[in-house]
């Protein structure tokens, strides 16, 4: 599967695209960074974000993108337009058809470093590992992109079989005991 | 001039259309709600939302788009939900080039009533008389977005002469003496 990783912000939105399947080795396919100038207004800045994640997905086409979950603990400023960035890129793939999944940062550190709280050198050097790339990402949001995505990857037959579930049980359908077992890519 | 209130929310967005110009009566163009399930994954909710607006930007097609500035002090999670539908609301009025102001709800309920802490039914009653309505709109949502409307068209004049001060300045052109000094609309 190919998934287009978002760690979503106004100045600098990082996006990563990594190909593979769990427990296989994985591929980046692409990193960078969409920047929009802090001194612009936020409709301008919202407008770039959008043409950056177009550029991303017409380019890429990702099968699944994955967004950090904003939470409202930290820097108020700052989180709005983390909120505000994220919502484009939720936006764009969803105008698309393309599925959205968001994981949390401690999901995502997790899954990377094996430490929900895990530094920003750690999830880089993990990054550059599971990639093999010669070096890590810069800045550390395209890192984050990069985890991001990759969290998916190996979370993603577990969430795909809740859904599925979810799906079956609001289908109200009676149950298949023949309906086929395997985990979906 | 015409101005598209925007009061955002994923299951609630108020919108209103008002016309007029300071110091005239104003008139009510139009008002309404988008709403979204509140089931549904947050990409299809926020594609409803874009889809919503854009409906009534193109039947309307306002000159200036009004929308409530977010603040983080509430529910966190409503707080997200709202900043994510309000980043939609300005993407959707600055990719047509539509100029987007944010009020914050003090600004809006001192704007209509004379005092920034004034209550919902305060802020429907004064919408309501201020726009000759037979009856309060409803829900409230729709009676916040007239009132974003009216207090834009009201705060207008001088946030224009700011903005353009502001461009002056920025633009580092000499100064004109015999610039005209009339209020831009």
């Amino acid at each position: 599967m190919r998934v287009l990783g978002v760690d979503p912000g106004l100045t600098r939105c990082g996006v990563g695209v990594v190909e593979g399947v769990a427990g296989r080795p994985l591929t980046m396919v692409g990193v960078g960074v969409v920047r929009t100038p802090a001194d612009a207004d936020l409709g301008h800045r919202l407008v770039a974000v959008e043409q950056g994640i177009e550029q991303w997905l017409d380019e890429h086409r990702p099968q699944y993108v994955a967004v950090e979950r904003v939470f409202s603990q930290h820097n108020v400023r700052t989180v709005m337009g983390t909120a505000q960035a994220s919502a484009v890129a939720i936006l764009c793939a969803s105008r698309r058809g393309i599925p959205v999944a968001l994981h949390t940062p401690s999901e995502v550190k997790a899954a990377v470093t094996g430490s929900g709280r895990a530094d920003k050198a750690q999830v880089g050097a993990m990054v550059t590992r599971l990639l093999r790339l010669a070096a890590p990402p810069k800045p550390a949001d395209a890192a984050d992109a990069l985890a991001l995505a990759i969290c998916h990857i190996w979370r993603a037959p577990a969430q795909n079989r809740l859904q599925r579930a979810v799906a079956l049980h609001s289908s109200r359908a009676p149950r298949t005991p023949h309906a086929p077992k395997g985990r979906t890519p």
